[in-house]
């Protein structure tokens, strides 16, 4: 195994010794032609680098190079110098293009070795799907003097792995769902291996409607009691999450993620929703909604059906999810709502009266328990003095209360992201009134 | 200025005859450590990619490297040594960690000259906001010896241009709106100066709901007719590119973008639904509606609010949106939409007797020209043998005519992705409807 033949490395001994291991170093380098074009990102080195991050490994370098193959020998000669772990990813196809074995090869002046075994192994892989392998797919049983093969369970190209004096190089497709199944059965493993149990984990806060600046003001005594390089804020519109980083083997770390979420959560308060990382807003009040046993309706205006639509990304969103009603014109907002001709020539359609008669309508026509309207300006036309671009009612109202809850905005950018915060506070909203 | 002061560089004559401008290459060079984290990808680098492509620069490099000085030097010092141009972001502003003007200057071996007038211009930058220049600043007024500044009209940190020998290094600020203005400002007028006028523009045929092996069949004339490495075809669910790139001067660009658009959107026939890069496919049913004089409206239940929200996404959607019901449960199909408890019972909800029905009750109870109902099962759970996951049937029904389009889908994918896919087949069929 790879994890072995590691082992008998001299010039890496250094690494082995745990307490060494987040002095180790990395580089990535994805090859392929369309990550220098104008459209695709290497977003493959983001699933790498979570992957380091977690064992403390510091990432030095990312490259991106065509299918070129002066450019990856130059690019890998010089890399494995200066780096302890280079992972590659892309250029393992079968096709003309696909590089990175004679790259790496050439690099590393190793010979490549057509591996019968292997080459049996791509052509049963073929047979099973009823296919016979096509000839090019030879050039993917060649391995690399001295290297080891990586499975890949899921596509044709092998990947692997070489261990030289200087560094330890991994070989992986570009293909991602490829790549991120070969992460956990290799690279995953190495690293554990390597590391003697010590990782670091990432913990997560998500805050909805505050500022940044709120958050980082509140959580400031978190700053000070576990060090402000362990702490980062990513903020995007109306949400927001604290990122904490713990270091060390699995129990610790358990319980001091708990302890620095527990202390951050409770110094956010309330607008703290989730410790999840797949906990958005919409499953958090889908949860609540079916904690309660109660089902919500949604009237929207300037949103569309945005509210309706996120809280039905949930699965299962039936159980908690009544309907919705997107009435853009006031007639539709009397016919299907309810809303007094009156109100609506009195106060006009972006108003709390008419937000509020919206939220009373449909839970009433829709007969849910709670409702939510929203009626507002999104821009980029439509605004006046008085009820400029971004101006935004909210209501929540409840079956059999006349308690309607009602707040107005006045939310920044345009029509795509008035929207987007508009739904994020009438999200919130409900939220705060489910936890009341 | 820059350019004229390029004329004088004699190592670089060959890059000012135009005939050879396409042999020109390129690296990009990020600097800053978020970008080398587990969130943050190298983004300001597709903004470059898309000026050096309209130019036929190639690129044969991106390298993203942290704040580290020694790094910076040895990536400068290599990459200009291997390309014609090197672009650098990043790293440019007042604080220790804002290394790129020590880096560069290491690399190529010149002094920092600290430059009073530019001082003076940053001074007043920030008088001109009521603040004073805080000392950090004095480090943005470094020039590196020989390099011109390139004026950031947009933030603090001035840019620079140096011409080598081997090599022309441009130095931007990573603040993307900064960035992307100084593109414009400084590496367009140069790059226009190199190029004489020639320039690459690229073409697009957008397709709905065609596979992408049948846009490549259909489109295949096309290929032989203009070169197949001129036509790229990139595919996203149920919405394809077709990009087509046309090299030279201004009139005979725009004459060869038009014949092979028009060549190409013949090929692929009606579902070649718009030839503008930002034209969706709901902006372009939104145009066909305006046209028409008509309104729509939408009856959804799997989707979720997901057509109504793409509606209503295109500014001033209320001129051909009328308003949207989304009925979950049977009762609101029947109590919203008219649809029959008896129709219900034998067909069951994802039907297409039951979209047709909400098909034309949404007409009807909201009083609009157009109704399109979607009704489905998007998963995860819910499926049966009869009717799996991604089963969806769409229908779209008009007053005043007894003529209901139907199609029965069965989409690949999970919850996310038959939604997207079933609101991309709706609004077609819708622009079907309106073609007719």
């Amino acid at each position: 195994m790879a994890a072995e033949s590691y082992d008998r490395t001299e010039g890496l001994s250094n690494l082995l010794d745990s307490s060494k291991i987040h002095a180790m170093d990395a580089a990535i380098l994805a090859v392929g032609s369309e990550l220098l074009g104008t459209d695709r990102l290497d977003t493959n080195s983001l699933l790498l680098t979570r992957t380091l991050g977690a064992f403390g490994v510091e990432l030095q370098r990312k490259v991106v190079t065509g299918d070129d193959v002066e450019a990856i020998v130059q690019e890998v000669g010089r890399l494995s110098r200066v780096v302890d772990l280079l992972l590659i990813t892309g250029g393992l196809g079968p096709t003309a293009d696909d590089l990175t074995r004679e790259g790496v090869a050439r690099a590393l002046e190793r010979r490549l070795i057509a591996d019968d075994e292997m080459l049996d192994d791509i052509r049963r892989k073929f047979e099973r799907f009823g296919m016979s392998m096509p000839e090019v797919n030879r050039r993917q049983a060649e391995l690399i003097e001295g290297a080891s093969w990586l499975i890949n369970s899921r596509g044709t190209a092998p990947g692997m792995q070489i261990d030289t004096d200087d560094c330890v190089l991994f070989l992986f497709p570009g293909v991602p769902t490829e790549l991120e199944r070969m992460i956990e059965s290799s690279l995953i493993p190495w690293l554990e291996e390597h590391s003697e149990g010590l990782q670091t984990e990432t913990g997560i806060v998500r805050v909805a409607c505050l500022s940044e600046s709120t958050v980082e003001e509140r959580i400031q005594p978190a700053y000070e009691e576990f060090g402000r390089e362990r702490i980062s804020v990513l903020a995007s519109p109306a949400d927001i999450q604290v990122r904490v980083l713990v270091t060390g083997r699995a129990e610790e770390r358990a319980r001091e993620l708990e302890a620095m979420t527990d202390r951050i959560a409770g110094l956010v308060g309330r607008a703290a929703y989730s410790r999840d990382a797949d906990g958005t807003l919409e499953s958090v009040v889908g949860e609540l909604l079916s904690a309660a046993g109660k089902k919500v309706a949604t009237a929207e205006s300037c949103t569309g059906g945005l509210v309706a639509e996120r809280l039905t990304r949930v699965p299962g969103s039936s159980e908690f999810f009544e309907g919705a009603t997107v009435t853009y014109s006031n007639r539709l907002k009397r016919e299907l709502l309810g809303v007094k001709a009156d109100t609506l020539d009195r106060h006009g359609a972006v108003s709390r009266e008419v937000v509020e008669q919206m939220a009373v309508g449909v839970v009433a026509r829709l007969n849910s328990d709670l409702g939510v309207a929203i009626s507002g300006v999104a821009g980029p036309s439509g605004g006046t003095a008085a009820k400029p671009v971004g101006t935004v009612h909210v209501a929540v109202a409840e079956a059999g209360s006349e308690d309607v809850d009602h707040q107005e905005l006045h939310l920044p950018g345009d029509r795509r992201r008035v929207r987007r915060l508009a739904s994020q506070w009438a999200l919130e909203m409900l939220r705060g009134r489910l936890l009341r």
